[in-house]
């Protein structure tokens, strides 16, 4: 449920945003609907009480969730979210996937080389700032004065490597606000438990309920060498959660199409998401022999094969729902009422009539280019840690040259600490990995443009996908962060004076990856940013502004409580047990247990709830929120949804779709009863 | 395009059988439309000529076509129809897949232990004993009772081994035919090329044009020991074709769907068609993983990565043409044509009105169904060669204790030879491939039916889906053919006795798999073929009998003639040399020549024409089908399709659909000048 894996479904009867059905509802803080919980659950929170809940929630920069449960920078988030880290912490011969990690002492916490935490500090409207940019301009001039003018202000907010600042738009260019963080990038592991239990049940379960699993983890923030001073954390329950019992959940959902019109909709389903499928599919069954090569191989490659499988699940959960005939009628039919609202006021028809008409024409151009776009400019014909180290340095040499507000966005000033970070970064980076991705991808770009296509040719010359893969890997000098950072402090001219191999790859793709994105931003992007702008604008004259904006990776705010759902006239309740895990263990994987909870079976209370589902609308990217009763305490730990919640990317079906989170009281017990991880026990504890 | 991976495609203008464009169809031998064929090239293939080619024709039972080339029962067929022939006579020390392989003497011809050759030698109508059978019937009794007096005629029919009878349904139910054939079971292999010219350009130019191949293969066979004596046979033509000339495809069209309705179509698009791809997406990537282990194993997987990475292209070509707006439309727009006739008729409303509306019901159950069968019925759960003997061993001793119309209809009399041979075969199995695989699609298993699933938790226990493979596989004696003899003829009994652990899982899953397959037949099947032959009736009282039935694996006929076409507005020439295939040469696989044809560079003329491309309908099943012309001489082989051709199971685009065959002046000259295989090439030209 990170938001690179995103967290998508079916959703039979899913709702409309606008017309949200009794939980539905990714609410942002200032628009957050209290007299609608007040009415459901009699309870409303007030200003205060959401000013806490924002303070005292956080997100992985990576793509997570997660929040502060202790003064002393505590941070609770998921496993699964903090599990590259415990791969790059690993080595031959101690694997911290397979066994787990637990700092004794504070010294003990040790840093993730790639983690970034970022603490929401205010929230500035800049919507007039932006309109105003691009006012009067063409598609393709306004989009780039957009980003320009985003770029800007970014810089203005961003005093320091510990501000980051983000313009986000809302609404589908309804709103747009700039987003103030507190930028922390030196975060440190506290606790992670075994994969075998943070992930019992494995990709079978993924997504299923009931569910057994720990996927929880700790890490600690730290500043100037010490921990962090915390304000605003959540503390712990100390009952839990009953069933029935009022439940929010505060985070970060990553994206959601709830907004898109049927066209883009459509194009996506049948252009877009069969060849994403195969791609993961293919991938899978790659990595999982890869795998077996060796115990080595198996940890290098385990964290990717995660992901690879949850992305997998949730994209045919996708497919399932949006091959569904209901689905696709509901949006047809929501979309027809808004436009014949539009069409019978004859000033709103002149100025945003047309809106619908343009995104659908840019798709036909969208499906021309997606291909070749993906394969160069995400990178999919070119998966490789040390390319994307490579690509990052070949642009960053050309970016930084230019004036802020002219560079490719994630290359603006207000980016660099973030840029920095990974590239500079000490995770480390294994060759014959290395090799086997970059030359499966390789295979798939020059399957996806043909082996006779110009530029598939240039890059291949006379060798094979594997041939050119181990010659640049193994020619290459930038797995050491050092020759990194002084190709990168050497600007166009070290880059420029580069033999790297991998450098030189990356030089040969550049050019014709930037072609290709110049292309998806002004004929495509451009016209379809205009039109969403003005089918918001009608949307807020027709149905006012009392509704949810699309996920944007932004804080959000959901409510909901604790219920389980029927499946097939069978109830399935809401909360799982200890016992239960005990008994879906086979001892073979993944249903295995492991040793620490084996020996503790006799110390630990069998009747402890382990996971629990509530209504609560979620998506990828809330994987780590918290989950908290009306008195902000922490009850439980987002880390999945139902298989009915995949296709929430469009809609919510409140009758079936469920968030899975681990209960507050399976967390402690474990940290007592089967790791003895008292200092932790205690801090959470004493964080009352 | 083997008929197991069968060939299908675009097609933006697909037209509909019985409104037959131009060049479509795949023709049966007694409706041939001879005077449109005159019309257009100004030849009228007459009975004699017709039967001349008929008789000259062969199918391969395992899903290909080809032809008797020599009175000496030499066969022509595609390397890639012999490659698992070519893989079992392999052994560590000589990989003929790799080498290649040429018998010298008639001596060194070498038994294939799978191949099949069927010589049809009469039609017989049956249509009206078959519907006799059926009528005043349930669909399910009806369905039954279809099945039994098949397997009855059939019977009837089968008067020895070398006899093969098969009813076979036409026009979906319209028509049906009893098919006798000569049966050859003794079929031994003259010349295969090697694998890098074969198959020259790999995966990435299969279903490509221009196209460099020798995807040829000679078979012969054999009568008591024996090379068959042949009356008729298909000369060589000296002179091979020239832009525009006439040419015939006569061969084995596996499948097509173009009499479908669009609720079948769409039920398989939406929710058959995805899931069918992820299996194939992900077994290539372990595929191709595994190969990688080692040159044995390459080595023992080569082909089922062939037959794979085939389908999967053929099924992605099939799901762009489905998701195609265009097709989808047309068909709709058909099917309406024809039921706003049928209801505009009252006789006709009464008669067959109800039939689209009961196909369409019958899909709801299909989709409840579909996954449970394919995985247990179709044994995508269960991909091992060993599981599949056990499974016949299994059934088999039910089956063949029943009369012979109550039983399975692969298990009934007319059909035993086939089964035998398959079952007391030769071919080596591999342990280490048989566990991969079996593990792999246990996975599959677990994961479409889920862990909780009561089928699933009884066939793994408490194992993971590895450790059952390899107990099944490592504990089998079912790899000796001797022992699966002994288990064949000591029927019910010695299967009852067995603690084979392979027979003993192939036990525990046939009841689930015969009720799978029960409710299918009974509810999906007797509804549709009812519904189906009540279309087909309709459409012959709308539009006559002058069309063609949808292909199932019959002998068909097809004309067209040599003809490029354009492509995003460049003509792409329907003729490629020998010098372009030195010209694709990189050195690296897929597109590495083999030594020989390197060795022999100076010593061939680069003018001769390698492929070409032809505008006969074809589909999965005429690999292997001889091109001729009018004087029903050789003048080329189909191997191939083009990637327009790929949405030929619903529909035929004369303007960009092409067959792709290799040049028969290209198998003699590289017989010659690259081979040496004088005595072959002699008996190839002696057959003048």
């Amino acid at each position: 449920m990170r938001i690179r894996h995103a967290l998508l479904a079916f959703a039979a009867g899913a709702c409309a945003v606008g017309q949200a059905s009794a939980e539905e509802g990714m609410w942002t803080f200032n628009r957050f609907p209290a007299e609608q919980v007040q009415k459901a659950y009699g309870f409303k929170p007030d200003q205060k009480w959401l000013d806490g809940v924002r303070q005292a929630s956080v997100r992985l920069a990576q793509g997570c969730s997660g929040s502060f449960v202790s003064p002393q920078g505590l941070v609770m988030t998921n496993h699964h979210c903090v599990h590259e880290c415990v791969e790059q912490l690993s080595t031959p011969k101690k694997d911290l996937v397979e066994g787990g990690f637990w700092a004794k002492t504070q010294k003990d916490e040790t840093t993730c080389p790639d983690l970034e935490v970022n603490n929401l500090v205010a929230i500035t409207d800049v919507t007039a700032r932006v309109q105003k940019a691009m006012e009067g301009k063409s598609d393709q001039a306004a989009n780039e004065a957009r980003k320009a003018e985003m770029s800007k202000i970014e810089k203005e907010c961003a005093t320091g490597d510990d501000v980051r600042c983000d313009v986000v738009s809302l609404y589908n260019g309804g709103i747009y606000d700039l987003y103030k963080y507190r930028r922390y990038q030196d975060v440190r592991l506290v606790f992670a438990p075994e994969l075998g239990i943070a992930f019992f049940g494995g990709d079978p379960d993924n997504f299923m309920f009931p569910r057994f699993t720990l996927d929880a983890a700790f890490l600690r923030v730290y500043e100037n060498g010490a921990p962090a001073k915390i304000e605003h954390y959540f503390p712990w329950s100390p009952a839990g959660t009953k069933e029935g019992e009022l439940t929010f959940v505060s985070g970060h959902p990553g994206s959601t199409s709830r907004l898109q019109t049927v066209a883009e909709i459509e194009s996506w389903r049948d252009f877009g998401l069969v060849p994403r499928l195969l791609y993961l599919a293919e991938i899978r069954g790659a990595l999982t022999e890869y795998a077996k090569r060796g115990k080595e191989q198996e940890r290098h490659s385990k964290g990717m094969l995660f992901g690879v499988e949850n992305a997998l699940k949730a994209f045919r959960g996708e497919a399932h729902a949006l091959f569904q005939p209901g689905l696709m009628a509901q949006k047809r039919a929501q979309e027809k009422t808004l436009r014949d609202r539009v069409m019978g006021d004859k000033a709103m028809a002149t100025q945003y009539g047309g809106a619908w008409e343009a995104v659908a024409k840019a798709q036909a151009l969208w499906r021309q280019y997606q291909k070749r776009y993906t394969m160069l400019e995400s990178r999919r014909g070119f998966s490789s840690d040390l390319y994307d180290q490579a690509r990052t340095l070949v642009r960053a040499s050309a970016e930084l040259a230019k004036p802020n507000e002219q560079r490719l966005r994630e290359y603006n000033d207000a980016n660099l600490p973030a840029l920095k970070q990974g590239l500079f970064s000490a995770a480390p980076i294994y060759d014959e990995f290395e090799i086997f991705r970059l030359s499966w991808s390789l295979t798939k770009l020059r399957e996806a443009l043909g082996p006779d296509d110009p530029f598939v040719k240039q890059v291949l010359g006379k060798e094979s996908p594997e041939q050119l893969a181990v010659r640049v890997v193994k020619g290459s000098k930038l797995k050491d962060p050092k020759v990194r950072r002084q190709l990168f402090e050497g600007g166009a001219a070290a880059i420029e004076a580069s033999r790297d191999p991998m450098i030189q790859l990356a030089k040969l793709v550049d050019p014709e990856a930037r072609a290709i994105r110049k292309k998806m931003e002004d004929e495509v992007e451009a016209p379809v940013k205009r039109a969403h702008e003005q089918i918001a604008k009608a949307r807020f004259a027709v149905e006012g502004t009392n509704s949810y904006p699309d996920a944007t990776f932004t804080l959000r705010l959901s409510y909901g409580s604790v219920k389980g759902w029927e499946e097939e006239g069978k109830p399935v309740p809401p909360y799982t047990t200890f016992a239960g895990a005990y008994e879906r263990h086979t001892g073979a994987e993944p249903f295995a247990l492991p040793k620490s909870w084996l020996d503790a079976k006799s110390k630990v209370d069998l009747a402890t709830p382990m996971n629990f589902v509530t209504t609560n609308d979620i998506i990828g990217g809330n994987s780590g929120s918290p989950v908290i009763n009306r008195d902000a305490q922490i009850v439980g730990l987002i880390f999945d949804g139902n298989i009915h919640s995949l296709g929430g990317d469009y809609g919510f079906d409140a009758k079936l779709n469920r968030s899975v989170a681990v209960d507050s009281r399976a967390i402690a017990h474990a940290l007592e009863k089967v790791y003895g991880a008292d200092r932790l026990a205690q801090e959470l504890r004493g964080g009352k």
